[in-house]
This record gives C-alpha cells, sequence and structure tokens, in this order.
C-alpha cells in the first residue's frame, strides 16, 4: 500500500485510473473547492472509502510534509523490469526512449525529471534500487502525476542496461566533457543516462555507453542542475525528432 | 551586510573577488580539506578578520541552514537598476540577454534559474523588489556561486521593461498557448520574461511582450517546472545564437 499526500496526487491518481485507490481521508474542516469536489466524483464512481476527520490526524499521517486537507492509501504504481518494459514498448511499436538516472538524491530533483519526462512523453525512467531518492510523497507531488503515468524501473541501472543494448538502443551518457549536445544524435530509440547530483556519471556507467554528450556551458559553470540538464537533454532529443513540428 | 552559509557560497565570493568579505567564523573542529584550505589563503590575501568559534555558534547564526562549519558576512553583492545595466551592457558593446522572472516563490528554483544563467551567459536577472523569493543563503548555495557573477536587478518587472523597451530589444514571455520555441526568433538582444510557480504569466506583462513562445508539451502535461522550462528556454535561445559552435 503506498500513501499519497496532498490534493493534486490523489486526483491524478484517481483521474489517471491506473492503480487502485482503497481509502481516503478529508479534513472534515476542508472547504469544497474544484479539486476536492472532483476527487469526490471520481472517488464515489471508483468506490473508495472516504472518512472525514480532523485535520491533526491527517498532520499526523503525512508526519509533517504537506497534505493540504488529504490523504489517501493505494496500490503502489506498477514496476515494471526493464525487459519487462522493453517488450511492451516494442509490442505497442514505439521506438523506446528510456532515461535512466543514477542516485539523483533529492527527491525534488527526481520529481522535477520525472514531470518533464511526462511532458517530452518519456516511455520509462530506470533509477537504482537502493541508492538516490525514493518515489514517495513528495516526488509524487512534484512530479505533477507523472508518476501515474511513466513507468519508473527499479533495477541495478548495468542490469537494467543489458536488455537494452540487447535491443540495439544506443545508450548515451550525459556528462562533462562529452560532445555538444546539438552536435549529437539523439533521434529516433534512445536510452539516455544521467548522473547524480554533484558526482556525474560513474567511470562503469561511461564505458556501458556509445557516446557521451553535454550540455555546453560558458566556462565560468561546471555544471548545471540534474533536473535542468534532464529538461534540456530531453526537449534537444524531441527537437531532434521533430517532435515538436508534428505535436499541436 | 550579508551573510554567507557554507564552503561554497564563502569559497565562491572570495575567488570572485566582486564584493568585501569582512569577516569569516569558521568552526574550530573542521578538518582542513581542500575547500577550507583555499578559502583560508584567500581570506588572508584579502585581509579578512577570521574567528574559530564552537560549532553550535555557527548552528545559531545559521538558523538551522546547511552551514558546512562557515559563516562569513561580506558587502551586499551591487544591485543596479534596468537602466543602469543596460548602460553597462551596450558600453561593453554587448548585445543584452536579460531574464525577468515574476514571483519566483520557491528559493531552490530561483537558485537554479541563476545557476543556469551563469551557464548560458545571461547578463542580468530581473526580480520583482518585493514578491517572490529573496536572495538570501539558500538561493547563494543552490546557484553554485552564480550570485557572485550575474547581476540581479530589484526592481517592479514593468519598470524595468520600460528602458529594455526603449533600448530595442525585443520582449519575449514564456506562456501556455505561445508560438513553439524552436518556430520563434530568439537570436540576438532579448529579454525573456518568466511567470511564477502555478500561475505563468500575469496578463499586464503578458500585454508587454512583443512574442509569447511555449515549450512545446506531450498533451497530458499543463507545464514544466519553472526552472526546468527556464532552462531549456536559454538553451533554445544560445543554440539560435550559434554560441555553442564558438563555445569550445
Amino acid at each position: 500500500m503506498e500513501q499519497l499526500e496532498g490534493r493534486n496526487p490523489v486526483l491524478e491518481c484517481l483521474a489517471r485510473g491506473r492503480r487502485r485507490v482503497h481509502r481516503i481521508w478529508l479534513d472534515e474542516g476542508a472547504r469544497p473547492d474544484d479539486k476536492i469536489t472532483r476527487i469526490l466524483e471520481l472517488a464515489e464512481r471508483a468506490g473508495v472509502i472516504l472518512a472525514r476527520v480532523p485535520r491533526a490526524r491527517l498532520d499526523k499521517m503525512a508526519d509533517g510534509r504537506v497534505h493540504n486537507g488529504i490523504v489517501a492509501h493505494a496500490d503502489p504504481v506498477p514496476s515494471p523490469t526493464a525487459r519487462q518494459l522493453l517488450d511492451t514498448l516494442f509490442d505497442a511499436g514505439r521506438a523506446p526512449f528510456l532515461l535512466l538516472a543514477d542516485e539523483v538524491s533529492y527527491e525534488h530533483n527526481l520529481g522535477a525529471i520525472l514531470r518533464t519526462s511526462l511532458g517530452f512523453g518519456v516511455d520509462g525512467l530506470v533509477i537504482p534500487t537502493r541508492r538516490g531518492a525514493e518515489v514517495g510523497p513528495v516526488v509524487q507531488r512534484v512530479s505533477m502525476g507523472a508518476v501515474e503515468v511513466v513507468p519508473v524501473v527499479r533495477e541495478g541501472l548495468s542490469s537494467a542496461l543489458k536488455p537494452i543494448r540487447d535491443a540495439g538502443i544506443p545508450v548515451v551518457g550525459a556528462d562533462m566533457g562529452g560532445t555538444p549536445l546539438h552536435a549529437s544524435r539523439l533521434s529516433g530509440p534512445l536510452a539516455l543516462v544521467l548522473g547524480g547530483e554533484g558526482k556525474g556519471l560513474s567511470p562503469a556507467l561511461r564505458r556501458k555507453c556509445d557516446a557521451v554528450v553535454s550540455v555546453p556551458l560558458a566556462g565560468k559553470l561546471e555544471s548545471l542542475n540534474v533536473s535542468v540538464a534532464a529538461g534540456i537533454l530531453m526537449y534537444e532529443k524531441r527537437r531532434q525528432d521533430g517532435w515538436f513540428d508534428t505535436t499541436p
């Protein structure tokens, strides 16, 4: 069971309808705004048990995090293996665009990466099993609903790269000292590998990449914030795909 | 007087040398790593008063924020008006690239925008006088030294746009429903106007823009995180400038 906190995460979860919501706890003093009204409609339609409780109970459940008067329990989001995800994508006839993020430690960065991934149609995000931020309530909130849509694979990055490479998908790492982004071929099937905050790509991961690209920067700065860099990489990839010319 | 907290902010301030550091308080138990050693060298050369104090004193001074064993007091960073900044830029023969950010509320977003601005050679950031996040210790830390380099103008955005428009600099707003980014002309002198988190551009600001551009997104997401969107806009502008072709 997974805990959702806040109006947007609960609403996104109900609206996307990818997993079952079991219970909702609502602040008994909450004014019924548009979002609450929509949540109540969707919850009733889905047969979710609803309890109106004092705000203090929600404060305790959310352990000090932002909850905006609502907490819910839902099935966990499905987490396929890299191999399963690839099978699904190939079955659907997609040219996979995958992101692999090694040790992104800050939940806000991981959430922002997921949000951008949804905006640029990333087919899946691979993050390591143990290291790095967890996909918890903060990531859920910051991702603006993206965790409900973008499949998250929890798997060692080296292990995930095996089926990716076997499928002939080019593996491109992002790190300092690589080929400038706009001069690199990023169109078509692609697995983009990002390092974490501060450390960049590990030598072991770098060796598994077919190419390494960099966002060219003025000499006065070493690197960008990882979620900003990820956004620029995704944008440039989709630009090269000609994706924006066909998206209304 | 402004307070700096943490090794990187203090080191950046001393290394960039744009303003005077008056006093440094160092954790008396701090192990002298590379950064501390470099700080001590630069501080001695600049004649900064140094005090070694118990860590608890630093905790109190930093009011619970991260200080990594070091706090300093320095002159505030110079804050020109938009008109003064433009004069300086034209005197230096630059084609100004300015960013105006309305009500960015989260310090992490403002810090990330400043960091990216340094990387893409933005000539100045204009933020409102009262609303939005302050350029305090958190922004300082997250910006990775950019606040020492990128001029920050504190001025009402409408007022700042007057000399910018008078100088004939195209004013381009970023918001939903605009022209797709890659199909818009962003090269040359440019003032890019960003809305804050959640709200986007105000109608009043939007009316002052010569054009409005959008980052095209897949239908499932309304908008990107403001610092990610800012990064993509700056990247695309510099790409159109042909900037990356000449930057090593």
